[in-house]
């Protein structure tokens, strides 16, 4: 177990074509420690496959670095057309391939969800949001991209959810992400 | 450069989160020869990150055994909600990657351009361009699933528009791939 003599290490990630957002955040005697936060952010004038690459590559090369436990994926299931589904479906693509490869079980989260996880309403601004993440990681002013602080927030949700479903008892809380599975 | 002293070999991939078709087709003197064919079935209960790794991994060996100097991927822009865009586009994306990663070139086409160029017209049905790409690749009664031969077909199509390309002298046609870029 991977777990084991170390808290639990959440990869959040924030899945986009043009920028994916990610956030590493581990579980350290009950509350939650920033360890990586950042974007990838694969060249806007490359053919689609060079780009998925590149989002893949740098998933992996972030599992490699820091051995997430599970992953945390902000998950929308609208989209404006399907032409934009099928864009945000293949960026989730390239990512879940590479958790899949390395063995690291994804959760996807809606953003109503993790935003109640993290400012408490479903319908907060992108800033409080941000500022929320700040304040439970306890950064000051981190200046952190949009997408980057939306990955952080769906790990810190992952987190919340994993010690909401530990605290109920939840059979297997402590192994199984319990979150909405696609 | 990979293409020389060989014709021109192409990977042509119908893609799918259940069943992703593929078919490998080389030009040789002119006519188009069948290489291989087949599907990638990931396990149907497993979590998607683990089917999608299990596509990502079929398409890299299939790369890594054919050397494909190009890549035919049947191309949906329509589907019947977002939900069913963001699923084929996740399978999608796993496929793109693996492409992206191997250097392999991607080049999408419309199902009715696929028609069009196997059977002579855009709204054939599906039988009728398994029995066309069958012919075309001298294969009598072969018994592909419907995946493989579309993907074949794919091939095929890639094939052609490459041949027209060249005799209507575009620039670079010989290198790089003229269809619809994502």
């Amino acid at each position: 177990m991977r777990g084991q003599g170390r808290g639990v290490v959440v990869l959040g990630i924030d899945p986009g074509t043009r920028i994916t957002g990610y956030g590493v955040v581990a579980e350290e005697s009950g509350s939650a420690r920033l360890v990586a936060v950042g974007t990838i952010r694969p060249p806007a004038n490359a053919p689609m496959e060079r780009r998925l690459a590149a989002i893949f590559k740098g998933v992996s090369e972030l599992i490699a670095a820091h051995a997430p436990d599970e992953a945390a994926l902000e998950e929308v299931f609208t989209a404006r057309n399907v032409g934009s589904a099928l864009k945000l479906g293949q960026a989730r693509g390239a990512i879940l391939a590479a958790c899949g490869l390395a063995g690291v079980p994804v959760v996807g989260y809606e953003p109503t969800k993790i935003k109640k996880a993290v400012v408490g309403q479903g319908r907060a601004e992108k800033d409080q949001v941000a500022f929320m993440v700040a304040q439970i990681l306890g950064q000051r002013n981190p200046g952190w991209a949009v997408d980057a602080s939306d990955a952080l927030a769906a790990a810190v949700c992952h987190l919340n959810t994993r010690r909401l479903n530990r605290l109920a008892g939840v059979a297997g809380a402590g192994n199984a992400p319990k979150g909405e599975r696609r």
